[in-house]
């Protein structure tokens, strides 16, 4: 058990790094930090005055046609635990000498500029995963996926924050704190993936990697107003994700992109999937990126409520709106009737800590760092005792068995993909978000899942809170009390797509046809 | 814990199955049961008379172009426990009469007989995995690949022993007792789908199917003088393969075939894959059947030691001789260098029992069936003490490490088939197989395995006991000892090819190519 005075100096080791890596002209000064709202600072890159033209022209477009560097930095967010500018730099000018020579792009991704959540490892870098006794691991080598991304071309200019553990949907941690959300600043970014959330969102990357076992690409995305992908597991290289939790495989989590559009997330997965990683990480499955056809019959299952949470008022209208304008549009919509969510999550929450958590609590004896209150609840998941190997098993086949039978379920009732919240509210306060299962119940299904604006934002005229609401349970009762007409006004909501197991080509393209029908 | 009488009346409860699944008339009277060594009875088909002119001509054959039904039976094998003739000849009426009607075939493999290692489910039938505790159970329904099998237009005449725990290389239980070895009584038919190796080794099936986590499919293949392929795991369906284990994923077992050919073992994946079985089964890869070329720099890799056990005499001189004739084709050979084995065998030999075997002492407990010696050699791989979730998640990560190396070697040897031994000995006597790791060794790393006839005959005259070798292990002196000249002479030697991970297309392709090459 280590001393107050022992985690925070670790600690302070990377409040350090992250200080320094911000060029000191790039900083704002603090009379350029007043904003629209005094919450939301969306608008500060146009209001800043420190972008040109030329690069506010470039924040405002996705990563389709941006061939050249971009740069933003705003400490407020608190996104970043790294930037990378000099490196970041350096590539931009190989980029530009090499297309400059050839006349070609260096691949598929030529300067786009990326964000990296900071659990990937990159070569010679602390990687720390949120746990302070992990300041001292150094990384040998970068994550197969972000040599990948080198190799298509992507300028890496910044290592992105996430929550002690990556087992919060929310994004503060003891080492270089709490990330905010620039949407709203009392609200959170979401997590694990936060600083991707807030990055992206931000357009302070274009691009940005995440990581999902839970929800963690998508409730970021969900909350920051952009577009995130968990693909299905073992398409997409896990190799030098950094965790405590090497080997463990009942519950796997994923790599996938963050982005601008939903064209952002297929260039992503092309770029990486063209290279066949599947030749150099055995572990994934040697399936490229596939064109695809949506099917003749398309039909979409909208489930507005898991049974277990219902979404908050805004989210209801939205959903509502989205069904009108997707049946105007001429497409088959279905009410999509969930199957036993319920059962779903005691699966994936026994799974989360099998071994009741005392992987993580040894972790924070080693430094004295106090246990996040998130971390607690994420831990309360597991059953109290770890489990045996036999009892694992049991859950592994108990997962096989209602993966099959969903799949089974779409397809008798002739459903492609489901549309549904990633989450009860539109946001969530800082340090509250605590259901998880909008998100994780694909997760334990390994079923793709897209998250996407739905163009729609809170409205406290029309979303009223409704106190006749009777609640299913205390959970239930719970995130129906988190809304708040007057917080949440303005604030974006989100669409989540779910497709089919190992079918993600289908589901962008789905989601592409969502789009369309909601945008017109 | 049971009575010695409840165990032994439970296994007479199959022992009568097995008996009455027998039609009297096919059973061999006693004096035709002498053979032309006493110990060789592969000429027994021929020269019973029991067998006409026409069904003799389809024993001769390889599935290919064989759409009639074959029959044989043979009690003195003991292979069986339980024939299907009632079910196998209606089904071959039916689709006798399906093709008069259309004049088409049913499906790729229509009226192929095909015998089911028992422990994979068949509706409506007892299926106990070798366990004398689970003959009280029922199947609901087929296993995945035997609805396969069927849809393709298969017969399943016969469902075929296996050894008490799955978990030996022979083939004994306390339920049908032993299966013989039909190219010398005195030998083990290898296991565990022992019963699949002696039925396709003496041609009582076309093609059988067998399952293998340590070397199950392949040991039989290779002592039956047959083919056999371990498929990369993940491509053919586990669903209803019937065990105690189900959830164990860190060293997964696979169905695959065994047949007269390689072109039987390709017929057998295409028939299945084409029928698109990850859109059922959710834990497949949705990858087909696939077209593929030879690399041009084609290039083998042979192993003739695991530098753990040296292989005997006999199959020392059938790789030395078939890498001459390979040269001679003008393909490319290098000798291959073992990858630290050992560790690998370090890995698996951990995850068969990561539970210490408890849970197999639980079942033997539930009837007071006697462990039997093999059993208790398997479990003693295991460590002393059950594993913690996370000492197993150490092991997968240890597992997944050594994949990528190995799998890195490859390409940096340029090797793309390794060519090494089935089995340190060319056989061995019943109850003796000890020796896992020329096999077990490709489940670990998860390369797909084809095993096929070497076309060599152990010769006394040729292979001589060496009592000059210095053994490197007790290990390796116990299975060089296991030699002797008279006991193997004329018994026939087999080869095994190894692919890369997934490329188990490549690997049937490049064992085509070996065997044109030494069939010349």
């Amino acid at each position: 058990m280590g001393s107050i005075g022992q985690w925070s100096a670790l600690s302070q080791k990377c409040i350090d790094i992250q200080r320094k890596s911000l060029p000191a002209q790039w900083a704002l000064p603090v009379e350029k930090l007043a904003t629209k709202s005094g919450e939301d600072i969306t608008s500060l890159p146009k209001t800043s005055g420190i972008l040109s033209d030329l690069e506010l022209q470039i924040t405002e477009h996705d990563a389709e046609g941006i061939i050249q560097k971009y740069l933003s930095g705003d400490w407020t967010l608190n996104f970043a635990t790294e930037f990378l500018s000099h490196e970041a730099l350096a590539r931009a000018d190989e980029l530009d000498a090499y297309f400059a020579r050839t006349g070609k792009l260096a691949g598929p991704l030529h300067g786009i500029p990326i964000s990296i959540k900071e659990h990937l490892e990159m070569a010679g870098k602390i990687t720390h995963a949120g746990f302070v006794s992990k300041i001292s691991h150094v990384s040998d080598e970068d994550a197969l996926i972000v040599k990948l991304l080198k190799e298509a071309g992507a300028v890496l200019h910044v290592r992105t924050n996430q929550p002690q553990s990556l087992m919060h949907l929310d994004c503060d941690n003891n080492i270089t704190g709490r990330t905010l959300n620039p949407y709203n600043l009392r609200l959170t970014p979401g997590g694990s993936s936060g600083g991707e959330g807030a990055s992206v969102g931000f357009r302070a990357s274009v691009m940005g990697v995440g990581t999902d076992i839970g929800g963690s690409i998508r409730v970021p995305a969900a909350f920051n107003n952009c577009y995130g992908l968990r693909p299905t597991t073992l398409r997409n290289s896990n190799w030098g994700l950094y965790g405590i939790n090497a080997g463990q495989e009942s519950i796997r989590g994923v790599a996938g992109p963050l982005g601008q559009s939903l064209n952002d997330l297929e260039l992503f997965q092309k770029a990486l999937l063209d290279q066949q990683p599947w030749d150099i990480d055995t572990t994934l499955i040697p399936v490229p990126w596939r064109d695809v056809e949506l099917p003749t019959n398309f039909t979409i299952g909208v489930m507005m409520d898991d049974g277990m949470v219902k979404p908050h008022p805004p989210v209801l209208r939205a959903f509502e709106s989205t069904s009108k304008k997707l049946r105007a549009a001429g497409i088959n919509v279905v009410p999509w009737e969930p199957f036993d969510h319920k059962h779903g999550w005691d699966i994936v929450a026994a799974l989360y800590f099998p071994d009741g958590g005392e992987g993580y609590r040894a972790e924070f004896d080693k430094t004295g760092e106090p246990e996040l209150p998130l971390t607690t609840w994420a831990i309360q998941y597991s059953r109290e005792q770890p489990l045996s190997v036999r009892e694992n098993w049991s859950l592994n086949a108990s997962r096989e068995a209602y993966r099959k039978a969903y799949h089974q379920l779409m397809k008798e009732r002739g459903v492609d993909v489901i549309l549904c919240p990633a989450y009860p509210g539109a946001g969530a306060l800082q340090g509250t978000p605590k259901y998880w299962n909008y998100t994780a119940i694909w997760n334990i299904l390994d079923q793709p899942a897209v998250v996407m604006p739905s163009g729609l934002r809170c409205d406290k005229s029309l979303d009223k809170v409704d106190d006749t609401y009777v609640a299913r349970s205390e959970e239930d009762k719970r995130e129906w009390q988190a809304y708040d007409p007057e917080l949440f006004h303005d604030f974006p909501i989100a669409l989540q797509v779910v497709g089919k197991h190992w079918q993600d080509e289908t589901l962008l393209k789905a989601a592409k046809k969502i789009e369309e029908a909601i945008r017109a």
